[in-house]
């Protein structure tokens, strides 16, 4: 289905068979109308984010509305393994590229969480354009899963909590008692959650919290590197561990 | 010298030893001047991007032009071994974006090529405004090798003399052909080319010249990468392999 044209349709309006009828409203609708001229009888590609994805037939088309009729339906195994990365909340302009980079590395989740030196205050729920951003890069590389999106402004002992959820866990920490690499290996046949500090750092006590409640502390390299340097490095070796090296 | 300002003298200033006096013009003696309000008196670090680095004390300021008396000089010894990127040229906002990784991610070079699918033409020298996004790349990470720059306008017959310079040639193909992933093996303990087509990808024919030029056809991985992803990934994969792994 490479080739057909790819929308969004979240997850609680997936069908459950062929035939079924499902509704596309808001941006994709628009999307499909207007940006990419589809007409009734047009066959397109349809996906969720948590695997599903689907051939379906325009069976209606309206500005802000197109009715479509499933054809075929696909379901992909939820990968047993992969990185999720915490990333502590700052202002960056650079933070829609992370969205896209997690979804062409087919990083499982992204959190935001609150560190002492974040700028700014995270959010309570993920902004429409973070899945907007993910959704986007998602029809580009085709991966059928979305990165799971958390927030956890709760600082330190949220993280904690959350952290509960995952087979191994890392500190990537810039300080000198942090020199053992980070390595696929790190990251390879489990779910591994990768905590990065904000822009400018963690500060001691953080890290030292994160290492009692354990977080194995790793370094990314001999260089120092821009948070979304960082994450993406993360995601790279993430993603070279989920791949067949025979 | 990392907690002081950093700024750029290119290569063909640096001065033989301490006591000598050097020069800043243009952006960067604006820079010290008006952006950093620095004072005659202060110190400063500055640096070449072939491995020269020093403590240097303002002699002189105007608003553009700073004389400054050499202090401290050290020298790095030039990588024995890394990446080269040969990117398909493209017309694309993300170029600056891979400058900075390349800097950060310590790549020894980037080449832009010609390919069937490049939109635009390749320019014949690198831009001001590359060498500008590497220096300040390395400014803020602190890599005193700046990445070497070329452009092969004259497409695979160039791409292919220029592979003549490195120890190992790979081609990041995205063909069913190219079944073996890269890894960091690949590009350890080696100067190493990794060729990228453009956005758009590599034609057939394009890729089996570069074959028979020598060039190992590799996977990136099981995800439909852009290209400045790819790119991204391959210069941590290459990062990786240049750390210290016990």
């Amino acid at each position: 289905m490479a080739r057909l044209n790819s929308f969004f349709l979240p997850p609680e309006a997936w069908p459950g068979q062929p035939g079924e009828t499902v509704r596309l409203d808001g941006g994709e609708a628009h999307h499909i109308h207007t940006v990419l001229r589809s007409r009734v009888g047009d066959e397109v590609r349809l996906f969720d984010g948590d695997g599903h994805e689907g051939a379906f037939r325009i069976l209606a088309l309206r500005k802000n509305r197109a009715e479509l009729e499933a054809l075929r339906l696909d379901e992909h195994t939820a990968p047993a393994s992969g990185v999720t990365l915490a990333i502590g909340w700052g202002k960056s302009k650079r933070r829609p590229y992370l969205f896209e980079k997690a979804v062409e590395l087919k990083a499982l989740g992204l959190a935001f969480w609150t560190a002492s030196r974040s700028q700014g205050e995270v959010p309570d729920d993920a902004k429409e354009s973070w899945r907007d951003k993910c959704v986007q890069a998602a029809k580009q590389c085709g991966n059928p899963f979305l990165p799971r999106l958390a927030l956890l402004p709760g600082g330190i002992p949220e993280l904690l909590a959350f952290a509960a959820g995952f087979d191994r866990c890392y500190l990537a920490w810039e300080a000198a008692e942090a020199t053992a690499p980070l390595t696929p290996g790190h990251l390879a046949g489990c779910r591994s959650l990768v905590v990065i500090g904000p822009e400018g750092g963690l500060e001691p006590d953080e890290a030292r919290a994160l290492i009692d409640g354990g977080f194995a502390p790793m370094t990314l390299g001999d260089s120092i590197l821009r948070w979304e340097t960082a994450a993406t490095y993360c995601l790279s070796l993430g993603f070279f561990a989920g791949q067949d090296i025979k």
